[in-house]
């Protein structure tokens, strides 16, 4: 039995249900709203709604978007041939950040993880082989987390790939810049051995 | 810059300008609500203006109600000449939770705070005495935390409430129900020997 207004209650169940949000959190965060001027609060609620509205996958890239297509798969000046994949949209995010990129990209959305019962027909990977087949990529560059479940990703949808003669990469793995080789874990020292370049 | 639609960068800020809540964390619970059924988006927005629309402070009592008044102030079966002080409705439902106690409250949502620059008139301390100058009130218990701040705006209150010739009472310190002599603090040790009572 709560001791609080069912409204509040509410609330704090709607804010429980978020992932990583227990019901202690869940409490200081309806306390918050409460707080707030009734603008924010509603403010806060029309964002809920409008994010929920306007975002959607861009239909060739499936990347977050509120336009049919989104920037980068509209951009004329990003080449065309190149497609970087990537389970998340977070990890666009993060590629952008780097400068670097200038090709298209491919969002699975979710890497294949057979332990959470997620198969190739749960993530975005008929619409890559879909944008493969139709022509015009001459290279497709892996851009999973280097784990089990982004390697398998990786491997399964290179297999896919390799019939349309189309080049598949991925992202070199190694020591990340700035961190100490004392620390650095066995298997990346072993990954940044094999993948040793000339200078 | 950010590489996310407008709409879901809003949405990412209104979760990071939550208590506790930062970048990484909002971005995550963003990314939650796009995931949902759109019913279950708008039902979340709808709880938050809801809640904040109709929970309000009981116009007697000061704790959480939707109502002009509280359950608690309305109901006849319940002592109305003992209030129980709190700093917050989270408290409220803590004593209620134990089933003990049969009286009024009065929370003041807040305590004094000279650190934070939070004096007596921030908080909801003039409702207080004059409920208690109103007169059918025997006895004030003081149910702040047992910090300083509790301590202060106990003794500060019950310095106001003492010309009523009202008896002003505190929760009793000592060891917690359940713990280990061992590992108890020697604050609490300390109240503990001073509170002991005969057996």
């Amino acid at each position: 039995m709560s001791f609080f207004p069912s409204a509040l209650d509410e609330l704090v169940e709607k804010f429980a249900s978020l992932p990583g949000v227990g019901m202690k959190s869940a409490q200081r965060l309806a306390f918050h709203i409460l707080d707030l001027p009734e603008e924010e609060a509603r403010a806060f609620a029309a964002a809920i709604v409008k994010a929920r509205e306007t975002v959607h996958t861009c239909k060739i890239c499936q990347n977050l978007t509120d336009a049919d297509e989104c920037a980068v798969c509209r951009s004329q000046t990003r080449e065309a041939g190149v497609i970087c994949v990537v389970a998340s949209p977070k990890d666009v995010a993060a590629i952008e950040r780097a400068h670097e990129y200038n090709g298209r990209y491919h969002v699975l959305h979710g890497v294949i993880s057979p332990l959470n019962h997620i198969g190739p027909d749960d993530i975005r990977v008929r619409e890559l082989v879909d944008r493969v087949a139709a022509g015009g990529v001459s290279e497709v560059i892996m851009a999973m987390n280097p784990d089990t479940e982004g390697e398998t990703t990786a491997k399964y949808i290179s297999r896919l790939l390799k019939p349309f003669g189309v080049k598949v990469t991925r992202l070199a793995y190694g020591i990340p810049v700035g961190a100490s080789l004392e620390f650095a874990d066995d298997a990346t020292l072993m990954r940044a051995l094999e993948g040793r370049q000339e200078i």
